[in-house]
């Protein structure tokens, strides 16, 4: 628990996580709309494309186009996201984006980086290793960062217990090492939706003790209905700062769900957090708009909630 | 918090609280068939009708019928709403439900019981006492327990204070007292979605403080995206008892939610309690069966995620 501010950040990604699982084609302009919508809103942070192979993911074919359209706001900074060097180069080519968050990722899960990525840890490393001799090149460091996908549990290896997830955390130390960067700031993606608010509690507990001044930041997938409830659990312990999607957007093409629920909802999480008495700095009527926005455009209803039933202040508004 | 047993309670509301709302007419064997399923999950209790007037919800218009047709299973509660003496006649009538819930409830929201009932407080007692009246005819005592609706907050009255609420409970106890009757169980209902996490913990705080004995449930709806994390909060500071809806079924007819979101969803709930190490007593896949039957018997997709997603178990069987 090493955190007392009443500031939580919201970070938005349901671009780029919501429109990489659509299936149907969305016009590129669509997809502009929204990020233009968002960007009104008070997010400091929107993923808006990813950029990685057109043939394996082909509803992200028009990654540059986008980044190339929307009407950037001064103050909000626009990611994307990259696997590889070619993806960052592209990314880089944009010339628009923010490539600062270059830090060091691992999977917790041997299996589902075999699944995902067709890669062993190994391979990934040193895939990385190219983007950041590609960012160097350009000029631009690695960052003191670091996450662990899959940090929970996943569908191909099961459970994730403590001891996994902290050989993982040591890992991300190690890589970062090797480029003489800090771990000021640690991600955890429940990449697969195996948290409970007690996985959290207990994994949390143990990080913050082991690495008392890291910043603990989620990505949490609603895939088993526990997002929220985790979320509160994680702020419940200092987590500051979080992943959303409007509406709810998004899922994980790769991991072998049917029903493949979204992201942590972003109008519904900051809906929480300021009625707890957080600041958000978000406006939640701006939110509940563009999340309308996106459930025209994607056509069909998302699962977030705050959207239909509305904000406390509109009724208090009365 | 009062309570360190790792059991926990979950009445199922779902045949009442979903085929209330859903505007298609659904056949009554159909609305049979779930309560069947229901009943092989383990719950205890299943509100599986409502005797209200036929006119005002015709959709519960075969309430008479679901209760002559369901295979009662030995074990199992099978409970219904009723609002008046008629209903009560009604529901007493059909001799096969349990009618040993009849406590003393009223409504934090003066507001909501004009909108919702056409009634004032005082009318609204006036109809309980008929109602009492009618069960002591046929033997039944009323029970020790009472339940505030509209507990925290209302569409027209706006927030339900700490005060506002702690009246009402002091309502419920001098109610009870006309009868001779104590108050061992209390249940609030969050009718028209308007706790938050926060809400929760410094009202059953307070609540708690002052009847330390009482054991108190909750009625969660998730309109604002909450239900769950609400319900984390509460199991938290000592609550053992929530009334659930399978698949996320349910919603209030009267609160004027466009998007009324239904219940907390059992076997998403169910499925938290269990991961977390309370025991329910539930069988998750055949909630999660009963769930995908729910869907298929309203004939669109439902709120629920684990339905979905699928549970731990299945992945861990693997």
């Amino acid at each position: 628990m090493n955190n007392k501010t009443r500031r939580i950040r919201i970070n938005e990604d349901g671009p780029r996580e919501g429109f990489q699982i659509e299936s149907v084609s969305i016009p590129t302009a669509r997809k502009v709309d929204l990020i233009n919508a968002l960007s009104g809103t008070g997010l400091a942070e929107i993923q808006i494309a990813s950029f990685v192979h057109p043939r394996k993911v082909p509803s992200m074919a028009d990654a540059e186009d986008i980044v190339a359209t929307v009407e950037m706001v001064p103050g909000v900074k626009y990611t994307a996201l990259y696997m590889n060097a070619r993806g960052l180069e592209r990314a880089i080519s944009t010339g628009r984006l923010s490539i600062d968050d270059l830090g060091f990722n691992v999977c917790a899960s041997p299996a589902f980086l075999a699944r995902n990525e067709n890669a062993t840890p190994e391979a990934r490393k040193q895939r990385k290793r190219q983007m950041i001799d590609v960012a160097r090149g350009h000029g631009i460091r690695p960052a003191n960062s670091g996450s662990v996908s899959a940090a929970f549990g996943c569908n191909f290896q099961g459970d994730i217990g403590i001891d996994m997830l902290l050989d993982a955390v040591r890992d991300v130390h190690e890589f970062a090492a090797e480029f003489d960067c800090r771990i000021d700031k640690l991600g955890f993606s429940d990449t697969m939706a195996w948290a409970t608010p007690d996985k959290i509690r207990r994994t949390l507990d143990v990080v913050y003790t082991h690495y008392p001044d890291v910043e603990i930041s989620l990505h949490l997938h609603d895939t088993r209905g526990m997002a929220m409830a985790n979320a509160l659990a994680a702020i419940d312990l200092g987590v500051r700062e979080f992943d959303t999607s409007i509406g709810g957007l998004g899922g994980c093409p790769f991991a072998a769900h049917q029903g493949a629920a979204g992201n942590l909802c972003t109008e519904d999480f900051a809906f929480m957090c300021e009625e707890m008495g957080y600041e958000t700095g978000l406006d939640l009527d701006r939110l509940i708009e563009a999340a309308q926005l996106a459930e025209s455009i994607v056509g069909h209803s998302l699962p977030g909630k705050v959207k239909s039933g509305g904000s406390l202040a509109s009724y208090r508004r009365r």
